[in-house]
């Protein structure tokens, strides 16, 4: 059982023998502490930099990837100078966007040329945004007629849609032939493309006509003929302009592995495979994730301070405007936090809860949009619960940060205030929490992206001013 | 073309029709305002409801799985009573979690029983944690032996294990016969399992020694041997025992279809497909979007009120608790703030992006521990960076709400006093921001889980008592 090894622990093996190499590269360099002319030609000829350029060639691209992810960028450099440059296209579109970036910031125009010529149409599409131009020229010149058509019109769809997922690499039969007559055809090729679980049954105007699942192809009879044995009621197809969320909601629901993109008039223009969706939610996760944790993309690890920096600084000041905001809501209330500075150690619980309150409605409501539960006919249902809730837990929460403020400052109007502003601040979260991600939702944006910012300041400021107003009437 | 549909909008017709049948039916009934008795025997007679039925009985499990979770409960049970019983159990497959438990608590038992009977051992073993014990206990019963070992073994493993994502439905076949006697094989039986891209190439003791690829089946001579055509060197293969998310990157990474598990001694023992890792990923990152809300657990949309409050206090209780712990912090301060007010004003800044500045650390870091790209060798690397960009923020950010409280008070030692604040809350921000998850990850436990409730939490507090502090040294 040697061969069947557990890959990922092989994969940190990898990356511990790639680090170990390169450390005694940089160790020997050092004790040479030759000059660069020197340091260079050693590239070379260092006995270390052989061993490493062998193991990074037995490595698969994404391992390779996943190696140069992990290294911090000096150590990157050398290990992408060893990589073949027949493989840098493959392995370009493995790596991280940023670290893609940084590859190809570090790359000459001809070693891109180079890269992106070893590559199908659709991939060099997905690589063509970071791509100089003068790079993506000669890359169009270098491609057949047929390949240029494919690379338009993958390069010519929105980055989200099933245009960009797609690829063209599909066996296409007819529906007269017999089992016999495709299998001979399938024989001459030396090998399918990845991910054929179906052959295309298309007439001879390319128009879809059907499915035949390569399985059944394996279990029928020599003579049977195709259109007996293709599926053609009810199959899922895409469209290349279609939402990619939807392409990928479709491959969750119906377990596929790969279905036809079908253009106007029902010809079979492209097909989308199960890996190109798999890296398309795993993507759009991670930036649903950066995005809540307030990143705008996708971060190297080892970025350059000043990228890193760029890519904080927009949600740092979107937030420093919300709370310059807040401020000065409080500051229009100091006459009342003078007489009564309590209200300064109480205000900043309402404000939390409301906004911790605030974004459990919204996470509820920005998951029910993006799997589609979310309909006109129960959206009226979903806003009265949700307010039912914020009322039940502004009641119970209320009386409990009441009975704290009493406890302390032994005022029991206080504790009244408190209780009342805890009410009606959850009542706000709720409303703003449903009618935020709806509304970004109906104007077409991504409910997922800013809603929490938003939610948050509503109830920080919201919250503020209910309470230091009901103080302001009740108490001072 | 009229074969192939958009599956989507197609799903959104559906939900329609079975909302406006719905409609029509509680119309009638009420138009008949019968009491129970009378309403029951309806059911059965209502043409809308036999509109229904067939309706339903067309629709793909998956597809009816989404109407439930997307009607209120009321309409829910209308539409789960006229859904076939042999059908039951893969919906219960379908549905989410949350609309799992909802629906299981309103079948009877026998009912339950006969909709696992439908399933396979491993499909049964996704059900069994919300399956009652008498019903386990009777299809238990029910079970062949193979079936009942597998099912135990399915079982045997957590939620987030490998074994918790096998099957058991797979082809094995030998290294010493040639493409034509598999063929032969596979012929025999009507269908092959879904997924199955691979055939698993074993030995007399079920040691796994190779993969062969379909695909190279078919395109293969007849009297090639399979172990010529095989698969040995480098195979993915799996553990029962291994993390499903090491499985997960192992399919994301080497664009697979599906994967052998290897057990003891390298015995096959089941395989894991795509669909089954596609719903993983997706439930993850469902989770962890849901936590990030501060919500427990996936919540029906239409839970009864009391299940959205148990849901959401956790959360709400905890944050309230840190609120407190702020709220004291201030409190201490009361005679700083009693003689300079603005004080009151001003703190929440410092506290919100303090806050805002730690989540961007925190998801950078949660993200390299789940991709595996944080090791002990660049860990000190990345803390250095993330510190030098919280000193950099802290400065520029500082001087930017510094400017802002000299512009309002017209006091230059309160601007000095924010900026040195900012500046000291940030680095506590990005020091505990990358502390925190790197702890709990060497802990075993899940830093995607309550880091931003601890980081808030921490600059919160940290903020107010180092801003006020700062205050009362320096300015009263």
């Amino acid at each position: 059982m040697a061969e069947v090894e557990d890959r990922r622990s092989r994969l940190q093996d990898d990356l511990e023998q790639v680090t170990e190499l390169l450390q005694a590269y940089e160790a020997r360099i050092e004790a040479r502490d030759a000059d660069e002319a020197d340091a260079a030609s050693q590239l070379s000829d260092s006995p270390e930099l052989a061993k490493l350029r062998h193991k990074l060639d037995q490595m698969h691209p994404a391992d390779v990837a996943y190696v140069l992810e992990t290294l911090p960028v000096d150590e990157r450099q050398v290990v992408w100078d060893l990589v073949r440059q027949e493989r840098d296209g493959e392995i370009l579109l493995e790596v991280s966007d940023a670290v893609r970036e940084w590859l190809i910031e570090h790359m000459e125009t001809d070693e891109l040329v180079a890269a992106a010529e070893q590559l199908d149409a659709d991939e060099i599409a997905d690589l063509a945004p970071d791509l100089p131009p003068e790079v993506m020229d000669d890359v169009f010149a270098s491609l057949s007629v047929e390949e240029r058509e494919q690379l338009r019109a993958a390069m010519s769809y929105a980055e989200d849609s099933v245009g960009a997922l797609m690829d063209f690499d599909m066996i296409g039969v007819r529906e007269d032939v017999t089992v016999e007559v495709v299998l001979r055809y399938l024989r001459r090729r030396d090998e399918l493309p990845d991910h054929t679980d179906q052959l295309f049954v298309i007439d001879r105007e390319e128009h879809l006509r059907g499915l035949l699942a390569v399985n059944r192809l394996l279990v029928s009879a020599p003579d049977a003929l195709v259109g007996s044995l293709m599926a053609s009621e009810g199959i899922v197809s895409l469209r290349p302009e279609q939402d990619a969320q939807e392409a990928a909601l479709a491959f969750e629901r119906y377990d596929l592995v790969s279905a036809p993109v079908v253009g106007a008039a029902g010809k079979l223009v492209a097909r989308v495979t199960i890996d190109a969706v798999v890296d398309f939610i795993r993507s759009r996760n991670e930036s649903e994730m950066l995005s809540a944790g307030g990143l705008r993309e996708d971060e190297d690890l080892f970025a350059p301070v000043w990228d890193s920096l760029r890519n904080r600084w927009t949600w740092l000041a979107l937030n420093l405007v919300t709370a310059f905001i807040a401020s000065r809501v409080i500051g229009a209330f100091e006459h009342a936090i003078e007489k009564l500075v309590a209200l300064a150690a109480l205000m900043p619980i309402i404000a939390g809860i409301g906004g911790n309150s605030g974004n459990q409605t919204i996470t509820m409501i920005v998951r029910g949009l993006a799997l589609g539960q979310i309909t006109s006919g129960n959206a009226r249902k979903l806003l009265a619960k949700e307010f039912l809730v914020a009322v039940l837990n502004g009641l119970v929460w209320g009386a409990v940060v009441g009975l704290f403020a009493f406890v302390i400052y032994h005022k029991w109007q206080l504790g009244a205030v408190m209780m009342g502003a805890m009410l009606l601040n959850l009542m706000l979260a709720a409303i703003m929490g449903f009618a935020i991600p709806i509304t970004m939702h109906k104007l077409g944006r991504d409910p997922a992206l800013g809603s929490s910012v938003m939610i948050t300041a509503i109830t920080d400021s919201g919250g503020f001013f209910i309470f230091l107003g009901l103080a302001t009437i009740f108490l001072v």
